[in-house]
């Protein structure tokens, strides 16, 4: 079985070793995934006995073996958060990333911006690099978006989620954007996956519209073990048989990844409503749930959208969609009897060092 | 296309007749559903000009073709609520039914249905009659069920719910239940459907485990169409490739009945979520998503269920779970801006008579 | 574990008698499925130590313990074949079943079934009760098309294939029909299944189209169980995501159908393909797969069908379809190969006797 | 609609520039996807009226927007083949690729190459860059692997299909590969397709687990319309609800595949059967329903493999394999009635010239 064992963040490098070496002792396959995560592969009684005595270690558990840095108990049960810009996507709060589908141009950008700003939202999304099924359908501004993206930031304050899909592009997003997501398509994009863990900047992560909850966790594992502790997963519906819709929400997933998980999990309520009218129940849902935030499509015309319009909510809807979300939230106990886990996710940071991560963002290693 | 013509309530036998000779002339196929409903295939501008201006016309309007009295357009886009003992399926309010996967014994049933009434659910349900998918499993009390079923129902004061496997099983049941139940396994049993068409006694019409939103209305439609107007929808999650759960919750199913179809749709979080961690989530979500009500599995010792105990609440969670979804109900604002719609229903009743309803029940036609 | 008993044919009731008592010792849940078959929990170990000596018994070993009866050791391995008519399903051939979805008349009944007759097909199909997702649908002619298949039946010598729908037809159907055809909408409404398990006339149990192998084999358990050892399975396609035929042909279940039971198997490759375009391929790949023969819609006039005549092929096209599936079959090596277990099938009746079935085709139990 | 113009091979640059003019007066979005191949939007009968009676030009058809290229009509309905080193995909043949899961040594890949030569397939696989849904998996030897696929491919004279996970990795490839696989997991990574249609080497392109047919085809359109002619389609099995294999093969698919488009299509029986022993069946299924071939997974010693041993042939077993699935393609009328459509096909190659493919191979553009 996989082992894991969680250091306390006082713990030296020498004490580190010592920790090391017993666990070469007592298993095999040892890893180290951060200065305070390790795994191994072993007897989880022997190696309780063997390491749980000393100062330096702080919790001893099993996982399962294909996402030891993603499972809860690298946390000690405890939820990550993860920052986007001044907001946390996490434990107490509620976030909600809003904007267009793809950036179109400097105005529809910028006052879909001010909207998302103005409603109360805490990030704002827009694609420059679009992944479209259709070689002939419209594929983004590209690097003239990113520009775009970079100016709506200035100019409202708000940090950028914007997709990645080529590791060739990552040098041209990283000024631009405060969290990369990785699409539904290329969720199993190793290549791409690993980049990413060598980066200090977050990732949003929606699971492929085929993946299960356990791959989904293995594909955050990629960049976790890499070295990126900052992984917040979305969950965009699945494909199944019924067509009334665009995709199949798949709520339950949201208990389940938290059961497996520390990592923060939001919900794109655009993607699977297909159509504009289902987006509010939808996202009511997800704040009932005990999602941590919500990413939504959202157009200041939508019929002149170039890209999803027909699901996007117009952004005079946006204060009704973030008050609904937030009282519902709240009456879910969100917003109040959470609060407590995010205090103390101050404290413990082994296998997700949050403090480090913003100054670092951009140096890769 | 399919054409519903709406009768005013007060129409009468002649105004009927008039309308449908004028109906025969214009289109085919016509079709009495009910008193006050009527369908026919033709050209809807063409049906419009021929019987839009007589007094007794309410309403002409296209509709899908294959459940036009499950349509929403054959209640004027008014959602239609159905009784259930003393309360109420539908608009302004959330119906908790809350029981025992099926009835074991007079001590578990007496047991969880006092809690069942003292956390102010609604409804008791039970299954006396067990689907299994094994011959070799516990198939329920059968009759000696029903009687346990109508003394808790006389201790409690509560409606029961309880599933029908078998028409022939129906005259049995009728004394003992005030709902009958059709199970996923037999959404399209259309025998029974067609049987329940003619009593007057409400149906909890559960959606199949791979039936698409369009088929579960059709299967409501042969029980509205067979003149039986009390039909409750229940979304109790599809089978996807997800294996982290029972079965995927399909919460958009909800926005999407609402928006095709007058009939309340209520949800079940337990087969969905398949372990008892999972219900209040699931149960949030479908608080939050604009459902009319939830139907969940408690028992007072889970660890002891001869069925799906995995699932069961235990019945010491129950406030929590009530006051939970009530609160979030509200939030939603489902218990107070839908309440003018409720008071409205009371006056618009073609295609769904609620009226007479409660007190023919165990009339067959 | 669940262990099964198979005794030998020329076992007496005192030998039965005398293993039933001793599985009583050494295990519970003792059943006696039919008087050559008997399961019960225990250790494999033990049982086999305490009954394996005695001459009258023939095998012991571990099965599945949700269908004893249905499982390949039932069988000790070795396939079992059901009979239709003069024809036998199961190895060693390779079954055609042929003919419209569902009775439409006089003319066109006695019209396919000469066709069918004539390109060599085993077995006339045709639907005189037909399910269908909207109440509004062609129902089928009821009893009037049993009276024409019994017609058919005569004119032709073709055994009839027909769907039960409901078990107050089946006093009327079994007159007319010699293998009751239960569909995937009602593969688990288990009381239809429980009257099927009384009676002596085989049955062709078609997979739900959302169920799993293991579901498949427990409902057709109902039936054996019951005393009707007489089961085809049918796969006819299962509901995924895919849009570009009607349901998904799985034909990997044929192998892993094989693996865990002795049941035939035939494929349904008409409702896959959805039209008749398809409907070839599909057979030929049934052919080559191991499947035990195919049961196939056709039409003399697809393009007038009442039901399902996308689908249909027409007439004409049925010899090409009959050379090209026993070409295939042949080349697969079913029809030489296989002929060796057809021959001892004759002789191993345990879990399910073939000899007498024929004979006692409509006595209830 | 989008509409195609096919041109003839002998059309001039003159010819085509005043075909280009035409189309522009006639219709918008006007594409040249090849010298050969036109599309623009616009009226069908508008357009044939346009150009049809010019001398080079060869067809005027409409086509589904989405995918031109690879649509039936782009090739007048003849199917599309492609060279495998000496091997042709395509009709007239059945290709047999078959090879490890993943090059693990020097020893196994020789041994495997050699027997898959001995048994008459027609090309070797086997991955040097493994995708692995855990990051601590097996990920193949890298370039280790190309050097020893290239040392097999001399000592074998096979040609040799890998997959490609990144388009970092290609400049290393090209040379030790001849036809360049796209995993199901990378099916829509269209930086990746992209580059690949910038080559001058054939691609086996897999559909993805949850892709519908006509995004597989999309798929294949970025590669088509970038410029390289040479896709080869693979159905590897879709995820559904199904767990008693690995993958659902969709076998219908085929023919689908076939109807919308010319690329011939190829089966990987091995991942969806998840067990050797169902390889057998589903590649005579492959044979028996009109693909053009089968990948297939072989270890030597299956029990030690690195990576998917469970589901891999024994590599004494090819020669029934190769036999079987040879012996079924012939009586499913393949190895002959497909001829004169292969011979046939040597003449028309707009939007896929087959001729100068092989040797510009290494080319980019």
């Amino acid at each position: 079985m996989t082992v894991i064992i969680v250091l306390r963040e006082t713990a030296t490098e020498s004490e580190l070793s010592q920790v090391l070496n017993l666990a070469d002792r007592v298993g095999s396959d040892v890893r180290r995934h951060s200065p305070h995560l390790l795994s191994l592969t072993g007897d989880l009684a022997t190696v309780d006995q063997a390491v749980a005595h000393l100062p330096q270690v702080r919790h001893v558990a099993g996982v399962p073996g294909q996402y030891p840095c993603a499972s809860a108990q690298a946390r000690i049960g405890l939820p990550s958060s993860v920052r986007l810009g001044d907001a946390t996507v996490g434990p107490g709060g509620f976030t909600v990333i809003a904007g267009p589908c793809s950036v179109e141009s400097r105005d529809q950008l910028l006052e879909v911006a001010h909207a998302v700003r103005d409603c109360g939202a805490h990030a704002l999304r827009g694609g420059a690099f679009k992944p479209r099924s259709s070689p002939y359908a419209f594929q983004g501004l590209g690097r003239r978006g990113l520009a775009l993206l970079a100016e709506a930031r200035r100019a409202t304050g708000l940090p950028v989620v914007s997709e990645v899909l080529d590791v060739r592009d990552l040098d041209a997003m990283l000024p631009a954007v405060d969290m990369l997501q990785v699409g539904a398509r290329n969720m199993q994009n190793y290549a791409l996956l690993r980049e990413l863990g060598r980066l200090r900047v977050p990732v949003l992560l929606k699971r492929g519209l085929a993946a299960t909850i356990d791959e989904t966790l293995m594909a955050a594992e990629y960049i976790l073990d890499g070295g990126n502790p900052d992984v917040v997963l979305c969950e965009r519906g699945i494909r199944t048989f019924e067509t009334g819709y665009r995709f199949t929400l798949d709520i339950a997933a949201v208990p389940v990844f938290k059961e497996r998980s520390h990592l923060p999990v939001i919900i794109d309520p655009s993607h699977a409503a297909g159509e504009t009218s289902r987006v509010l129940p939808l996202a009511l849902a997800a704040a009932a749930c005990g999602a941590d935030g919500i990413i939504v499509e959202t157009h200041c015309d939508p019929a002149a959208a170039l890209c999803d319009g027909k699901q996007a909510l117009p952004t005079h809807r946006l204060p009704e969609l973030v008050d609904g979300v937030l009282q519902v939230a709240r009456a879910a106990g969100r917003l109040t009897a959470d609060r407590r886990a995010g205090d103390e996710r101050e404290l413990v940071l082994a296998g997700a060092p949050v403090g480090p991560v913003a100054a670092a963002r951009v140096v890769r290693r």
